[in-house]
């Protein structure tokens, strides 16, 4: 927040007690001072909305029983909310997307941008009213040493890509497992078609697209599910191939024992590469062809000429996880209040619609023998 | 924050435009939303003070051109500052510290406590009004990790401890710099008789302590200047003797090339041994004799049967810097509210004091010889 | 080389001056003092091949101009080489290791086993005199780290095998290159139909296979060359299916800058989970679901309760290349004494076999839009 | 061994069945192949020197009783011993070391040089018969990236040296053990008055003073036993001044629960620093003010216009101990060969002198409050 501004008054659907993502969210709203939450419709539960919503200090006449309902009425009030989170299970992102949208309310939204590849397109097709914005939370990308990958990329600093390496394995539906978290994600009635492949696949795949710039022509997917009686991917095995030659490979699990978040990518292009992993995010190793590594830090020394990468702490002090989403929320702040229509680091919808041909591609090439599949074809 | 409660209002000395730490208290102070900044006395400069108050949307009748100021006219507002964090050079720590105490208005203070120990002591002697409290800012003691290693230690995990390695190289003063962040901590007058020993040697001085809670006999130090023209210490060589007759290193320095902010801390007793670096904090080994050495995560997988310690994220998506600040600044919100008189994991006064006193018996053992000096006799 | 033994007399074929491999070699055969080399046919071209032979003190009799001759005349010597080492280019292994099989004199062959799986078939076929054994050295089974990583899993501490990622990232072919080693590898006569996938992607399978047991079922490859006027792939990406539904993937690559040889394998059971790095090959990450990543050392500490590995030094003294390449050495020395048909740790002819089906299989898939194909299919 | 040169006819003292250390002087004589084991006293045990004799293949008028026959014998035989290792425990070595330099035969002694400084005065004052010369082996300084450590560092890379940091922690006597290896070392009469410090205390001295060049001013140290019973010291913290104003840290010890061999030096100048790691000594980091750290790895690309070291493998593939052991022995191979009187990179006598007083003056300091001692006043 700068001199002058105000807080943007911000609204969120989900995220109610026991939700992790809706805190998550929550935090990253307040780290730079950009937002303060007045409205929830935090549960579909009645009950659960009213005690989240009291627990969070909202007013009364602000925790909602549905998201219908808030956008109806907030967009109404002179201090209505600005901007809204939706941080609810895949199937129940199209329809508060769309109310919000075209209440004229800004729209944060956690990805998958819908369960289905046709609501993604259909959402496409809105027309927000007074231009309201969309933010996918790819949050991945909020990164310094993303961003800072991603314009060495730009640079040239890599020369011509030709390898891309990018991994997602976690370990936490390694067994049958029930919980809040675990239920929806492997119900294709709420997660939709993919499991693991859309839960963090897409991150992987959308991280790989944001750092390299590279259009993907064709995917080869090999989708597994190792979990006795699981009806959704546990691990996804994926070649790829990009306009320009380059070559990839993908792979997401959530059955990969040992791994946590092992979120990591590697580019290699003719003149250098690039390595970087999520664990560590404050490193980021790279090498020009004949050099010795170098291991670059957030903020710290860099090497070619690419731009510096905006941080809040000097290097040396990790930052993590909620900076970076929060990262992704101050930018949208900056976006909603300058006007502009789009900011180029910030995960858009249409990053959210590929991220649904990369689902749907994948999923029907895993049924057909891996056979390679366009993701203009789905 | 939880049901029912409101924010802490929140007054900062301190941390105008340009400054560091006071930036790193705000974010500190808004992750868990326990606080909200309504007043300040921003810097010694009227105009910066005026210019940086207006830049975080205080009010006008809030920005105040001194401290002192402040103290007088919060404490009689009926919605004046219940906290007030102190982010100023060292000496200028004791008198707000004593003017808001002595207002009933809980402190918050950045370390070290004071820039002499004839202050520390004169504070330790105020009365403070209503109960107020006091939070020295030892802030790597926040890292969920490092209140594990605590926990193990105190649970027996390691057995008698014998060795304690701890450190802390920098290298941003290799060379003379003249910078707002370099000036007074070079300057004895602003910074007291201690440059790296004050700046970081007390950080790695009282992680050790926090953790292993063993309690120090003596030191040897050798305190050294590497950059000519400069007026305190640069490098710090210290051997330690704890009571119960565990022995330690540490190390600080502001002239080790290619080290940023290496914290890090290695407990070793006749059991088991630990080793833990802030800049990747997320991770801490733990090796029992005889077995490999295991690779602890924040909130990951624990060893032992420590009780496991809270955390925002699940292991696997890093937190940082900002995050272990903010635990201390959420549990002194927690002793406020609840009116408890301490709270074991949070640094408090007596901290500070021992502080200025280790501080105190390294300069001295230092002009002679080196010669074993206990803390108890400076 | 154990009490009342003699050094097994070696000859060698190929490792002139300015080779390799060949020094590699005579290195491995000298650290368990179990050879002593006596002859050699040490290049094609006879005035290198001479003056090779004098530099390593080799008798003038036994310095000889083609393995032909080499084969027939120390056939025949009372004190003729009882054992030779080809380390050829690969279109140059077949050839030697006929004629030394047939001459009754055991053979160690360079890996991949031949040019063409047409080669490697009719070497199947040989009958060798005397019971004379082939080894064939993918020499990276030799580390006491993949060693129990094998026995792990043969020992069922991993569960059933789900995911196995094995990859082989070079960069030094990144641009284009003419030297004594680069020229016969990217030259398919002399290397055969695989460039990458024949040079390091064999180890790369081999080394998976190795550990796992798995058997495969079918690969799904996609071959490139990045390097302009390269003849040979550079680059390899491998989707693999085993038997019993284990799921793989395997990368190599020559133009993956910032790589040196980046061998890792990486697997996943339903009960916990290996990773190894070659390039710092006395450390393996053993992973049990729900437990803390523990770091094994070679020699160190173990989990579980499969049998400890043999190791030439205590934990701590790292061991390198040149000690796993002596321990396939040591191994076929034993072997030779024993008498003994096979040694389960030491790759085989039949694994050289299945190497080069492996390298077909791949080839195919490639050219057939990455079609799954089966090795028994080439 | 080169074109035209004979293996150098070598003998052991000490290294029978079960020895550790003798084993890997024989290892590591063979790696180059510039020498041949043919003659041995090694056991003072006459029945375990005869049955170790035979395992190793010598010829039994080669087999000695002890160390003297050996001298006297082989001095005059035509094909007698060039070189003796002696590898027994400390006060065993100034007797062989004495008789086999008065008989003319070149000297490969473990270190420390002797069990007191007195006896290592005394061996600085033999006249070796024919300029037999002497190696003393501190084998850490034989990895070629040390090596390179110090060409760097000799070639100014670094600057002016401020701060050196080098430890040397191990844990295998964390409790009472008894064994071949341990008894000698924690007995005063046969390891002489330092445990740790002698055993490994002076590896990381003689490290220290290798790579950087600088002459060792005073200590101050603090010797401890934790372990219970034991009569020598089994943790060492030494404060060390240098000449030129440098300062340094030096840490040893057997109870560092959770450390095998970690040996660790790490060097800052004014322009930049060096860190490197035993267990991982492939890898060295060097960075230089203001830029990124750099990852040198061994026979890779390097920083800075110091020579390249000579590596006997392509970087990627680990050299280990073996490899650096090795080195000692091939340089001292050409030593003898080329009758220099030198080699500046070879430990010698005076090397060893050294180190027994860095144990005697660190002993004393340590009995005298840590007194800052100088070597010189030992």
């Amino acid at each position: 927040m700068r001199d002058g501004e105000t807080r943007i008054r911000l609204g969120m659907v989900g995220g109610g007690i026991g939700a992790f993502i809706g805190y998550v969210h929550r935090i990253a709203s307040r780290i730079d001072d950009d937002y303060e939450l007045v409205a929830g419709a935090l549960s579909s539960d009645p009950a659960l909305a009213q005690e989240s919503g009291r627990s969070l200090g909202l007013a009364e006449d602000r925790i909602y029983a549905s998201f219908a309902e808030m956008a109806t009425k907030e967009a109404v009030r002179e201090d209505g909310i600005q901007a809204v989170s939706i941080v609810t299970p895949n199937h129940l992102h199209f329809a508060p997307a769309k109310a919000f949208l075209e209440a004229g309310i800004h729209v944060i939204c956690d990805k998958p941008l819908t369960s289905t590849l046709d609501e993604a397109r259909a959402l496409a097709k809105i027309k927000p009213k007074n231009g309201a914005k969309f933010l996918l939370t790819h949050n991945y990308t909020g990164y310094p040493l993303v961003r800072q990958a991603r314009a060495m990329v730009a640079n040239g600093d890599l020369g011509k890509i030709r390898v891309v390496q990018v991994e997602y394995p976690q370990d936490w539906l390694t067994r049958p497992l029930s919980s809040k978290q675990a239920d929806w994600r492997t119900d294709p009635a709420r997660s939709g078609p993919g499991g693991a492949i859309g839960d963090i696949g897409t991150h992987a795949y959308n991280l790989a697209r944001f750092v390299t710039g590279l259009k993907t022509a064709a995917v080869s997917a090999d989708l597994s599910t190792f979990v006795e009686g699981r009806r959704l991917d546990d691990n996804v095995h994926i070649l790829l191939r990009f306009e320009g030659n380059a070559r990839g490979m993908l792979w997401a699990s959530q059955v990969a024992v040992g791994c946590e978040n092992g979120l990591q990518l590697r580019v290699y292009g003719d003149k250098a590469g690039l390595e970087w992993r999520q664990d560590n995010p404050n490193q980021m190793w790279f090498t020009e062809f004949g050099r010795p590594k170098q291991l670059l830090t957030r903020g710290g020394a860099i090497s070619g000429d690419a731009p510096p990468i905006q941080v809040r702490l000097p290097s040396g002090h990790p930052e993590g996880y909620l900076e970076a989403f929060a990262t992704l929320y101050s930018q949208f702040a900056q976006m909603i209040r300058s006007g502009d229509a789009a900011c180029p680091d910030l995960p858009s919808l249409a990053d959210g619609i590929e991220g649904m041909e990369f689902i749907a591609a994948a999923v029907r090439s895993s049924h057909n023998q891996s056979m390679w599949t366009r993701l203009s074809d789905v």
